[in-house]
């Protein structure tokens, strides 16, 4: 299999954290961002979506999706388990993965893509006003988090999960959208310091 | 356990489809979203992001998020399997569930939601220009989603699954948006008729 990988940009990091807390490694081919090598012929042909990361399996089968490639690794390592084992450990892990997602990641993500001079090639139009509108709502969301994370270590099932994961890079990924973690929300300070501090965060 | 419905929305359906395809019956409390009851203080407390669907377990866990709450049901009722059993399927499901949110119900909910003036109060501040930005994109990601479907009777992994769930709510969800399918999508549509002609579209 071979994994195509972008860099910096915060979906291919969300895999090569979960590979990294699994110990797998898989060969790589590394997609430049920066000169839009994922809009190229070449790797069209491997993802007409034009997005990574992108895994190829032997039999030529693409599995493109951050989320679906971690799941596809999960069926094949279970160990240790990053979506859960028992039915309610799975689903509260998927609810909290999906509400930072739907609430923190792709909030940033629209503040970034629609305000940062560097994505304006990328994002067309960019869209000020809807940069402008998301900000609360990240800040809203961070605020509910942080009362969450009050009483709980990891964010669900009682370890540490793929809902972690997407929670680092999130809040990662709020730098260069020039956002940042209000300095009362302890809780959300806390961990994410300690999910920064994990060797995994380097990946 | 409860479910917590919430009429017309498109998320709330997915759950009532997928538990109709499921055959599962579950007693269900409806969440009135024209006066915003989503909002009101005793479903805060339920679901403090004040969305439905939610799920509230016999132990009072709650589980928010549709697609949560339908890898719940997967997972007590595994047949019919609609997220996939062999982990390359598991995966192409995924991927594909996760497409098509990314690329058509969110950028429905998008025009929906920036364009409506139903939504007035409930998308605050509503922004035009980002409802324009979004219909090309439902286009052309309509467009790749022909060409796939030319081959494919159902979206992922040779049945029918929660990915065809999404799509056919998605496409259901474009009306009010005020957007339609072009007529020279033929297997978008072929596929979107198949799916709406199953007893369970009527959930």
């Amino acid at each position: 299999m071979k994994l195509y990988d972008g860099g910096r940009a915060p979906n291919p990091r969300r895999v090569r954290v979960f590979l990294a807390e699994k110990g797998i490694s898989v060969p790589t081919e590394q997609v430049d961002l920066g000169v839009l090598g994922q809009k190229s012929e070449a790797f069209t042909a491997v993802n007409p979506l034009q997005r990574v990361p992108a895994l190829v399996l032997d039999d030529g089968t693409v599995i493109a999706e951050s989320i679906a490639i971690c799941r596809y690794f999960e069926l094949l390592h279970p160990s240790p388990p990053l979506f859960g084992t028992e039915p309610k450990d799975v689903a509260t892990i998927e609810m909290w993965q999906r509400r930072i997602e739907l609430h923190l990641l792709f909030p940033v993500a629209h503040v970034f893509r629609n305000s940062h001079p560097a994505m304006k090639d990328m994002e067309v139009p960019q869209v000020p006003a809807w940069a402008e509108a998301n900000k609360p709502r990240v800040l809203d969301f961070l605020a509910t988090l942080d009362g969450h994370l009050k009483d709980n270590t990891f964010v669900a099932g009682g370890r540490y999960s793929v809902a972690d994961i997407t929670g680092l890079v999130s809040i990662d990924f709020m730098k260069p959208a020039k956002l940042a973690v209000p300095d009362a929300l302890t809780h959300v300070r806390r961990w994410h310091a300690e999910l920064s501090a994990r060797p995994s965060a380097k990946a």
